[in-house]
């Protein structure tokens, strides 16, 4: 049995609590917060501790899985715990990887540890795609498209107006775009072809709605500049139809081999519980942590460097026999 | 430079040797074939030599593409040439793979020798999706749906019988199906459901049309108990409208996480030429068997068990960049 810890109870670190029972070779530890453990030991039958006390478990736990919050969470957590422990985490703030992967494999080899870092889905699996797509048609167009699905940060920036009382943001793919590059065209797409941004916002009575579409259309970085619906509903109607943290997306390469041949290449997903999923990618990596540890293999990866024997609990044999 | 060498003339021999030219960092050594050179010279501007001097050139080759048309081909080329060069192959034979990777193993440790086998897209990419689909959602249903495309051991089975001058058979997936399961619903499909059977055949103007077409959907294995269409056409017509070597097929998996969470997956590919795709698959497994060679990682190995990394032109800085 590999023996788990998650570190941080937000929606990550419950869609791991919540998928662990589906994977047969790992047993959950216990949840670390640095919140009061009584508060979370009322949500769950789990054992939860104290952050303060997590080096007592490090003979314990095999795998640490980061679940963090924030940029922040991650990045602090990262350099702190894998001095101590082996690591998976979802770390997607992409101008900073390069930084925080130098600096966790180099904590990682001094002190024999494995870090398996941004597993995820993207960053993570559709990094994977791109990069083999990429190899196999160096020929080719590459396309990357999210959605339908709810973005936290675009959410927040709507939250932050005045007279806004709660708002959901769905980042919506250019169908139409998606087809015409599935029959191997390769149309030149800007921000604004590419992507829909659809909102849900409701409001306190009192504020114009039209003033407060204008501000969010013109949210720098956010908004402005996309392709972005506002539609007004209740508070009521709002919790009720947009609470599901659904997600998908799509990579797709048309390239062209030898005499003008057409080859396609599609990976999509279609989500309805994105932290569930991303918690589902952190475990099948921890496997790949632990596998790692067997092999004396120290350092830190990323999902490109790790082998699918590492992920599967199938060993070789039985792999080849699958092939 | 990696310096590739072909080993079999036929369609996907081809394939490789017009692909390469898209891999800036190989470089083409020669050509290999069991007939008589002269013949194949007047085809190609490239290098031809006789199979019987190969081994004059085990110096300047890093890695020996092995494009036997058969399965005998390629299981004979493996076991004889493992000793003296590093391969790749597509060895397809789903049940003589075990048996063929261990001989390959073996014999590749004790040449210090790298071997990938089975490198193509079903067996090879599939596969890799298969056992990563699998692994992410542990508790999910897996189909796999092959074409539109032509299968040439069933074009075959059509062309042996009397009266048949020539014959195409497109393996047909049921799209129908496809929506179903991607609409988040796991049909129990058999064979019949899962693909048509959809023959152009040309015959003798003094055979029975309803006869030939009662012995094709007889056949054993081949078309008894598939969903079969015969329509028969001209020998021109045949020529011109099926002369292309197209395919595709789907991996998809429609999982459960959580709380009746649905979670698809899906990876579909779409070819103008069959044949091209493979070989570019082959030259970036090639590439991994040439940093493989430079890691004195000898032995054998399928695509499960290779990082992206090692199939990417690029260094690990420049991957951790792109994630």
């Amino acid at each position: 049995m590999i023996k788990i810890g998650i570190l941080g109870y937000g929606n990550l670190g419950k869609g791991v609590e919540t998928v662990i029972k589906q994977y047969q070779d790992m047993q959950l530890v216990g949840i670390f917060t640095r919140r009061d453990p009584e508060i979370i030991r009322k949500e769950t039958t789990n054992s939860v501790y104290h952050v303060d006390d997590i080096l007592d478990f490090k003979e314990e736990i095999d795998v640490l899985v980061l679940c963090g919050g924030s940029y922040e969470d991650i990045f602090i957590q990262g350099y702190t715990y894998i001095k101590h422990f082996n690591t998976v985490d979802s770390f997607d703030n992409h101008k900073i990887i390069p930084d925080y992967f130098l600096q966790m494999y180099e904590t990682a080899i001094e002190n024999n540890k494995v870090s398996i870092v941004s597993v995820g889905w993207d960053p993570g699996l559709f990094s994977a795609m791109r990069i083999l797509f990429d190899t196999i048609l160096p020929n080719s167009t590459q396309y990357s498209f999210w959605g339908t699905g709810v973005s936290q940060g675009h959410s927040n920036a709507i939250r932050d107006i005045n007279g806004v009382v709660d708002a959901i943001q769905y980042t919506v793919p250019n169908k139409k775009a998606i087809k015409k590059i599935r029959k191997g065209k390769t149309p030149t797409l800007d921000v604004y072809d590419k992507h829909k941004r659809i909102c849900y916002v409701a409001i306190d009575r009192d504020y114009d709605k039209a003033a407060i579409e204008k501000e969010i259309k013109s949210i720098p970085d956010y908004f402005d500049g996309y392709n972005t619906i506002v539609n007004f509903v209740s508070l009521k109607k709002l919790r009720k139809k947009h609470s599901k943290l659904s997600h998908g997306g799509f990579v797709l390469n048309n390239g062209i081999t030898g005499h003008n041949n057409k080859q396609l290449l599609e990976f999509n997903i279609k989500l309805d519980s994105n932290p569930e999923f991303t918690a589902s990618i952190l475990l099948a990596y921890a496997r790949a942590n632990y596998k790692s540890q067997q092999y004396k293999n120290y350092g830190a990866f990323t999902v490109l460097q790790i082998p699918l024997s590492y992920i599967s609990s199938d060993n070789i044999k039985e792999l080849v026999e699958k092939i």
